[in-house]
C-alpha cells in the first residue's frame, strides 16, 4: 500500500471516528480538547461538528491556515509537558472529549510520548468522557472502544474514561 | 462540509483519478512527471503503480519525508517557471502521464500559474499522453476526459494530449 493510500486511510478513520463518538458527545457538558493542531482541518471538523463549544487547541507551534486557528484564550501554546499540566490546572478534570494526533515517524519517540500523555490527558478528562488517539494510551480507568464499521484495527483508538 | 471532509475527498479523487488512468499509461513508453514532491505520498504512489519507471519529480524546496526523495538525477529543483523549460530541453515531448498537484489557496495566483503551466507542461507531453491536474487547464489540443466514478466533478482534471 503506498503513502497516499495510507494516508487517505488514516484520515478517513480519523474522521470516521470523531463523526461516531460526537452523538455521545452532544447531550454532555465540557469542553473538547484538540491536542497537535497541524494545519487545523480536525480543528475545523470538531468546530463543524460542535458549534459554539470550547474548544482547547494544543500545539507547539501554530502553523495552520488562517481561517482554523484558534482564538488566544482557547490556544495552549507550547511543548504537550508544559501545556497540559497548565491546563489541569486552569481546566480542572471537565473535558468531555479529547482528541490527540500528536507524534511522528519515531517509533520509540511516540512510545516516549504515550506514556507520558494518557496520564497527563486523564488528568483532564471528566468522568465518561471520550479519549480519540492515533496511538495506543494505557489508563487503568479507561475502556477501549471498538471503532466504527470500515476502520481497520488498531489505526485510530477510542477509549472511554471511568469513574 | 469541514476542511477535514474536503482534504480527505480531493486526497481521495486524486488517488482514484491517478488509478483510473495507470492502465492506460503501463503499455506506453515514456516517462512520468509528477509536479509537487510535497511530503511524497503521491510520489510514492506513482512509485508503487511503474515500478522502474522514470518519474521526474519538479518541487521547489525539497521537504519530503526521507523515504519519498527522488534520485538527484530525477529531480528538477526550482521555481517551475525554470524547471519546465529546462526539462523540456533535457528530454523533449516524451512524457506519457504528468501529475500536478501545485498551488495555494491563491485564486488570482493559481490562475497565473494555470496559464503558465498549460502551455509549458504541454511542451513535455508525447502525443496520446495523459495530463491529472488538481486546476483547470487550456490546452487547444487537449480533450478533457471524464472523472472515474465517485469523483465530484471540477475536484481533479484529466486530459489526453491530442497528435
Amino acid at each position: 500500500m503506498s503513502r497516499l493510500d495510507s494516508f487517505i486511510r488514516r484520515m478517513q478513520a480519523q474522521r470516521d471516528c470523531i463523526n461516531h463518538v460526537a452523538g455521545q458527545v452532544h447531550g454532555l457538558p465540557g469542553p473538547i480538547l484538540e491536542l497537535g493542531l497541524g494545519n487545523g482541518r480536525t480543528y475545523d471538523h470538531l468546530r463543524e461538528l460542535f458549534p459554539g463549544r470550547d474548544i482547547y487547541v494544543f500545539e507547539r507551534q501554530v502553523r495552520a491556515h488562517p481561517d482554523c486557528i484558534p482564538p488566544d484564550n482557547r490556544l495552549f501554546l507550547g511543548d504537550i509537558t508544559d501545556t497540559l499540566p497548565r491546563a489541569r490546572a486552569q481546566l480542572g478534570p471537565t473535558a468531555m472529549l479529547a482528541h490527540s494526533d500528536l507524534g511522528t515517524g519515531d517509533k520509540q519517540a511516540n512510545e516516549e510520548l504515550g506514556r507520558f500523555l494518557g496520564p497527563a490527558l486523564d488528568a483532564l478528562m471528566a468522568p465518561g468522557g471520550l479519549v480519540l488517539a492515533n496511538q495506543k494510551l494505557h489508563v487503568a480507568r479507561w475502556t477501549r472502544l471498538p471503532e466504527p464499521p470500515g476502520v481497520k484495527p488498531d489505526r485510530y483508538f477510542i477509549y472511554r474514561v471511568g469513574d
